[in-house]
């Protein structure tokens, strides 16, 4: 029997996308889609693309229209998703697709977001050690932040092996999907087309403890992160240029193994094979993080990166893998490695 | 019991959405696929999208290699097609995606193309009346080129209803992946971002007789073809805007009627709901055409809109279409009309 | 002694290149600039692009703020030049890069913009029959729409020549620019990059009447347009492809006679050599138009393309190259041929 | 009297710009062009954006034809500018655009390029400590590369101020328009829009050694240098993300104090108001680095950033601010800070 999913916030992009990916999930019966300013009108008016699902019209926001799923998927704006899932009941699997419930330090909400702490979920990335374990069974899954999940995969093989000092530098664009759907001058096709322009440079990004928190969880110690998101020129992809110190004696061959050793079994977090560099055109649509490594001997750094597709691997994409994993069914039911291009 | 496919020219990205589409399909086991110049090769180092085929390795393009499938897609360069497919027994189902058998006129071929005739195979456009019978149980398929289909499907309806004059303006842009992956300078990255190109101008390119074909017979008398191609500023999709003269007394309400008829029961050609117009943007990587049409009172002109990704119903969602009817599948089986978007 | 100019509606696209090209004009000394939203703020925080001017502050824009000056260009809204022009006084060069003063038939401009006609001033597109004489001398100015610059350019020397019947069909792309600097959702750069997209489809857009105005002129008879405009995935430009049937008995030598006749001593409308096809990106920050022209002897019809850069010869340097007639300085100071590539 | 220049590359895109700046410049007179393949042709055949020198026609590559100019610009392949050079003759200046003259040491040379060193000229980053000294009156000039530019002067204010470790981290991206006009197949648009790309990652890419010097003669101490490229999808444009750790004490207020002080008087390298981020969208066309700085307390990093075009300020705007310092001319003439957006 078809598991029955809601989707809160089906107008924007990770709502979109999540919808566009659950129509190829054959265990997924896709019910109640919700909007806010557009509750009431046509999905077909606000997502052109999904065909499918031209003629399903939005409810609004409302926990009574998220009642009766077995599935809810929020893709709230950060601080609503508290408010709706307590409502929904402790059966119901609810995947939190915002930042709520991500973060474990109540200091770290109140700093990079200024509110009260909701709470604190288990964490939607299974390809961090110990992952997998705490989802299984889960009834509430908090997604990773799309820049983190594409750090962390990129950086915990090296901080697992041990391999790194406790400092990374980041650099990471994105794509201005990543930006959302509400309409700013800065988001402008206009202004955004033949620029890269960065933002939230110095530490300020809401995204750092995220990543702090993962790769120090890894690493045994505290990571700190110096954090650089740029807008890229192109609706949608990460690619995160990570690189740390290596410790006195770390080889090529090393930083080799480690990273073949610990993404050996994965679905989705790949390894290229050597001198392959990872590229946000192969991911398009794809819910693969492909990732590379290098050792810069000369400047005494290791340098890993990965990229991903920013609304599937590094949100609805993700959040389905969690899915499915908190559900019981195979891992990779309804997603795919491989990407749309060009 | 799966249907083994073969895939000629699957380096191409032509080929390489076959493989991606193909992937997808329950139907289809992938078999060999072969290469010119990048014969030898794993197929994740000249298709690094496609992940789940990356350890495959290309073999040549020959007739031995190709053997022992039940189909065979033929990717190849223009002129290339007839010599392998007359070597792969009549018993073998053989979906070429060039232009070989495309035109029934051999001296349209001739004009266009400046060699000899190699024959004319059921062509692959189920919309168009009597396509789908000419396809059932069809041993050979002759894919349409990317512009005639979105041509067609825009403009059949008014033809079919006798609603405007046998003469077609047509200008349709496409984007840069239907120029091939072969290295130009005109199709580099650094010519193509931000221009629009026009390009066979006058009269001269090779769709324009396919375009006659296929409207002409809807038609039952010859259409003539205006056809201007533009090359875009995007990687994927065509949009085709077409416009021909009204006949006298041809109401507004006429012209949608006779596309909501035409189009009623088509899970590919769709007709958007009146006032919203078809976007290249929302057909990415789906097999949909999307579809609009107005009548422009003050100059007489229906004008039809239509807009395709030409890799993929334009290309090879369309011959997977095609390979559905001919082999008694459903006919969108493992095909979406839902694109990837943004 | 410099000619003092002032800008309303500084803080958009148009004020913007505007305000670019006369940093490179040698005759003018650049006065008040004017904004609505952005009154008070620097210049550099709206347009980051102009550092030689990112200390001046942006006035309101009140006929005071505007008054001793010399030229005042108007950037505003439509509906807004009238009040502004009427209180600046006869003697001051008032240049209006809105519609308002465009149309000569009040009944166009009531029903395509809804409002009581403000009037007519002479048209700044200089290359039509008598357009120079019509701006030398000049106090007021009505800058042409970019669509109807493109057009009238492409197509005014067939008409001029008698080649054509009066019956144009136009598709012509535009990049984001035209639309404005206000965010809407269609125009974020997540919706428009990859994408082409057409709007105000089947005679509706508000440009039509100024194409059948310009046109009609230079054929002496009425000329019905169909146009259909597109947005592009480009930040600046506009291709413009237009056709009409030939006259019986044109031939290819007569077309392109008549556009090197009509062309020859232009600065800034440039014919091609033949079989060289202008392209938006060859244009892009110029002045120039870039112009070919074909005849299509099967579809017997002329096809003419243009490419210009709708803010530049679209809109602020066509406004100076008329300004320049106006004031008696020579027509090409302050602009240029090349365009910034790639 | 006009300085003549003469210009060896004119088809590729570093000798197009330079070109378009040229055109510009009040005290040129622009003398012969020559090209490798293309010679023989019209510059309009190969550069469609150049209009005013469009009739002009490439001559081969040779010293005669570059003979009898008071400037010659080479815009050649690496390694090639050695045999021209030196038959030009001492009072000729001879403006190398290629890297053969930028390194000082033989060993970098040899090791990041794989043949024997040509020697070194004086730099041409005047902005540099000790820069316009080495300029004036020289007759020999090597331009920096492109990235060089970019992070020099990022870093160079805090090197010169001793604020940070000498172990820098830089990521930065480049236009295509970086990786030449020569066609690839993964320079192709289909390739590059809507990717990013990294490549000659770990320490290999030619341009470390060149920064490591640089920024080495600044600090007065060796500085090792982290360097990735990745190729952005868009023509122009380098962003370069620069960071390393501060000294123990440094604070935001010094930091902002030593960019004011290096960059004051810099008519080309400006730092841009507290709060607003470079973008390479503003500096397209124009001779402008914008520059930002920020102070990590969390992380203990300084992190600059630079936007520049590569092919202006970062090749041919950079060249002729050089040359005018060599000649004795104001260091602005016939350069803007001015950008063309959007």
């Amino acid at each position: 029997m078809a598991v029955r999913a809601a989707v809160a916030g089906a107008s924007g992009y990770a709502g979109g996308e999540l919808l566009r990916l659950l129509l190829g999930h054959p265990g997924i019966e896709i019910g109640t889609l919700t909007g806010h300013a557009n509750a009431g009108q046509r999905l077909g008016a606000v997502q052109p693309h999904l065909l499918p699902l031209a003629d399903r019209v939005l409810a609004p926001t409302t926990a009574d229209a998220l009642a009766g799923h077995d599935v809810v998927f929020l893709a709230l704006p950060h601080g609503e998703s508290a408010a709706v899932a307590e409502r929904l009941g402790p059966d119901v699997l609810v995947v939190d697709m915002g930042a709520d419930f991500r973060l474990a330090d109540p200091a770290d909400w109140r700093r990079f977001y200024g509110s009260e702490h909701a709470g604190t979920w288990p964490y939607g990335l299974p390809e961090l050690p110990g992952g997998r374990a705490a989802l299984e069974g889960s009834k509430r899954i908090a997604v990773p932040g799309c820049y983190p999940t594409a750090v962390s995969l990129a950086l915990f093989p090296a901080y697992a092996a041990g391999l790194v000092e406790p400092e990374a530098v980041i650099v990471a664009a994105s794509g201005t999907s990543g930006a959302g759907k509400s309409p700013k001058p800065h988001l402008l096709g206009s202004e955004v087309m033949g620029s890269l322009s960065p933002y939230g440079v110095g530490g300020v990004h809401r995204h750092t403890p995220e990543m702090s928190q993962s790769l120090g969880a890894v690493a045994g110690e505290p990571v700190t992160v110096s954090f650089t998101p740029v807008l890229a020129p192109m609706p949608r992809g990460i690619l995160a240029t990570c690189s740390a110190r290596a410790r006195d004696g770390v080889s090529a061959e090393a930083v080799r193994a480690a990273y073949e050793k610990a993404l050996a079994d994965e679905p989705f977090a790949r390894l290229l094979p050597a001198g392959q560099w990872p590229a946000t055109g192969s991911v398009y649509g794809s819910n693969a993080a492909q990732i590379q490594v290098a050792l810069d001997e000369s400047a005494g750094r290791i340098v890993a990166i990965s990229a991903i597709d920013n609304l599937a691997k590094g949100t609805a994409g993700g959040a389905i893998q969690s899915m499915n994993i908190a559900l019981g069914l195979p891992e990779e039911t309804g997603l795919t490695t491989a990407g749309v291009a060009p």
